[in-house]
């Protein structure tokens, strides 16, 4: 079965906004069995939404474009389609007073524009939008005029294509609310998917497939799908296999995986680090505080973006001054006379700070250069030194992140975790 | 011209990773003049990574595809476009020697499988990576047998097909310092082309199109194209044109715009509102202290990706937990017991406590309930208070952001700061 994404926006072209759509959807339709088989975008303009649509029309059993349903101007998905179709719009009055509604709860009149999303082509489906006035709209495309049967993986002949509106606060509910039951009904599935992700860390991407691809030759030779994708410091492996033994494969080939591997895996599947750090605390009934001086805020946000994280997490500081580093954690003004700022032995005094001064378990502590400025010869923007403090004394790891500002950020948070982490599992 | 992006690999069908290359080699495109006309994602299989190729090459002048490059199994783009173009890969010394030179250099000996990562297509051109072992390819695939003269928006017989590796800080370097200089050499513009966008707050997409519509409309008609792209509570205008009074044509727009707006334009082009809040800051010599408790952290890590924030930004607290609250921020117990954490009383408390304790011009404080659990009937998940503290005393808004968890904090932390700027913009 083929299925396409169709995101359309002259502000994606621009680079504008980052397209979150795509992933979200693929990610959902993976848990639910279902591949995409292809991403297209394409700016808001007649020629190319048409002949990207026409196009996929040729290949895809199930297309779902996104954005484009709005009000303004440049909201022209809807039209073009129908246009391309040779379907004529109907004004839906159950639509139109939804859309009034909307703006009459919040006391505004409608402007005009709005009347434009009550628009639906002959045939189609109206779904339902909560959250937003745009309705999604489903039709099947039966006979589908434009099916390239020569390319083709199957013959179906015809095509099922769902518009849903481009904000996702909008867009997940529908999908989950329509898109999710129409594939169920239109698409069964005729044997499960099933897919495991083992992430590691501290091992490259090569050495990671030297190390387990002979060991998993017969369960590939037996459907056994592997890949792979590398993050700075970091490779996740992807166990797949489709059909009825599609579960035992893939369970047999973690197994193989883990006992190669060990606890260099530090995750599964959509797992974080900070989602596996947050589980492990509290498991172990444990707490931690934090002392972020260059990561600003990045691991206490990346820590509380876990749902059930103040049950471990009483709180942290961002001491971004010597001041901070002094009042609130203790660091003291010798040491920082002594080694600067940026050094094992403030991030050591940082560590044990901020432990002592929320009564955690542990405490981690970052004090770096995360440029562009601030560099010298001997600690180079990107040097960075990570204390963890504990039960067991504080540790401090030197570590050197030469990238930009936001991932120098991203990595070092990153890092910081895993030193967690693995001291949490280790020990 | 038609440039198509077209990325590669089975994780991103699968949605495990975010593809941020295509957002950020069309906004640096854009800004060289340079439009996308299409983005492509699939995965990596010979059967849709060939048709891919194919199809982009019947419409593109310009193919920038990436990812495929690396050592393991799943990489085989070079593989295939070598492949469907009939040319042989040959071994590349020089390649070869570097990517031994990189394991060397870590002390590490170089696994077989990196081999491969020196194979070159005949007639490409290698593009050095300093930064990783696989190097980016480019070749004019000239003529190009699969060019459909129909469709096409030009006549150009030859396309520039480049590939570059998949890890952001390698593609990054590699696509500034030799797909720039090929595009201006082989792509010259024929007339300059000027974007510019203003970022507004607080007003409904068809509201804002309402507005500026009509005096726009004699800019329309001399070439001026206007965009909308609409996010929770915020809406970018894109004004746009071409040719040689593309600059003034936008420039006029933009006065136009501003003048209907004013205030409510919080920021241009790529300026996030932390960019802007961190700008207003050090022009007017004031420093920002933060006290947040549902955001976590979210809003200093805004704060501390902007370069220089170090200058206005002292440090902030994560108080997650009363008990830090009260320690840090002096919250009374006398409070927490009578209002609860979440409450107008809290916030006021916290944001006088924060600026007191680092001494600084302003603070935000953030109370509120991120979810997903811990709402009431009264305070349901989403509600939040934001306390902005200053020499004019402290204020408070409630705010009620009923979004998952790690929206609830992306849109709040925006309040907050959108909050401060128009304290420091009006008064």
């Amino acid at each position: 079965m083929n299925i396409e994404l169709l995101n359309t926006g002259s502000e994606l072209m621009l680079g504008r906004v980052l397209n979150t759509h795509q992933q979200w959807l693929c990610r959902r339709l993976a848990d639910l069995g279902y591949v995409v088989t292809r991403q297209i975008a394409v700016p808001d303009t007649a020629h190319d939404i048409q002949s990207a649509v026409r196009e996929a029309l040729g290949r895809a059993d199930l297309i779902i474009a996104t954005g484009g349903l709005g009000p303004t101007s440049d909201d022209v998905t809807r039209d073009l389609i129908a246009q391309l179709l040779g379907k004529k719009l109907r004004l839906d009055d159950a639509v139109l007073n939804h859309i009034k509604r909307r703006f009459a709860a919040r006391r505004l009149p409608m402007p005009k524009n709005n009347e434009v999303q009550a628009l639906v082509p002959e045939g189609a489906m109206v779904l339902a939008n909560p959250n937003g006035t745009a309705p999604g709209l489903a039709m099947e495309v039966s006979p589908n005029p434009f099916r390239n049967f020569g390319d083709s993986q199957n013959s179906r002949s015809k095509t099922w294509l769902v518009m849903l509106p481009g904000p996702p606060r909008e867009l997940r509910p529908m999908f989950d609310n329509f898109v999710v039951p129409l594939l169920r009904r239109e698409f069964p599935l005729a044997a499960p998917f099933v897919c495991r992700t083992l992430r590691t860390s501290g091992i490259a991407e090569s050495l990671v497939q030297e190390k387990i691809e002979v060991p998993l030759n017969t369960l590939a030779a037996a459907g056994l799908e592997i890949g792979y994708c590398a993050r700075t410091g970091r490779v996740d492996v992807r166990l797949s296999a489709r059909g009825g033994n599609g579960k035992k494969i893939v369970r047999a080939a973690e197994v193989i995986v883990q006992k190669i591997l060990g606890a260099q895996i530090y995750g599964f599947d959509d797992e974080e680090i900070e989602v596996v750090v947050v589980r492990l605390l509290t498991e172990r009934k444990k707490t931690l505080a934090l002392a972020e001086s260059c990561t600003g805020g990045g691991i206490a946000h990346r820590v509380t973006n876990v749902p059930g994280a103040s049950a471990v997490f009483p709180g942290g500081f961002v001491t971004y001054s010597n001041g901070s580093k002094q009042k609130f954690l203790g660091v003291r003004a010798e040491t920082l006379a002594a080694h600067g700022a940026v050094s094992e032995a403030v991030a050591r005094e940082m560590a044990a700070g901020a432990r002592s001064q929320l009564g955690a378990d542990f405490a981690i502590a970052v004090t770096g250069i995360a440029g562009p400025g601030g560099g010298t010869k001997e600690k180079p923007v990107g040097t960075v030194f990570i204390g963890l403090a504990g039960e067991f004394g504080t540790v401090v790891e030197r570590k050197f992140n030469p990238y930009e500002r936001e991932t120098f950020k991203e990595v070092t948070a990153w890092q910081a975790l895993e030193m967690l982490r693995v001291r949490l599992v280790c020990s």
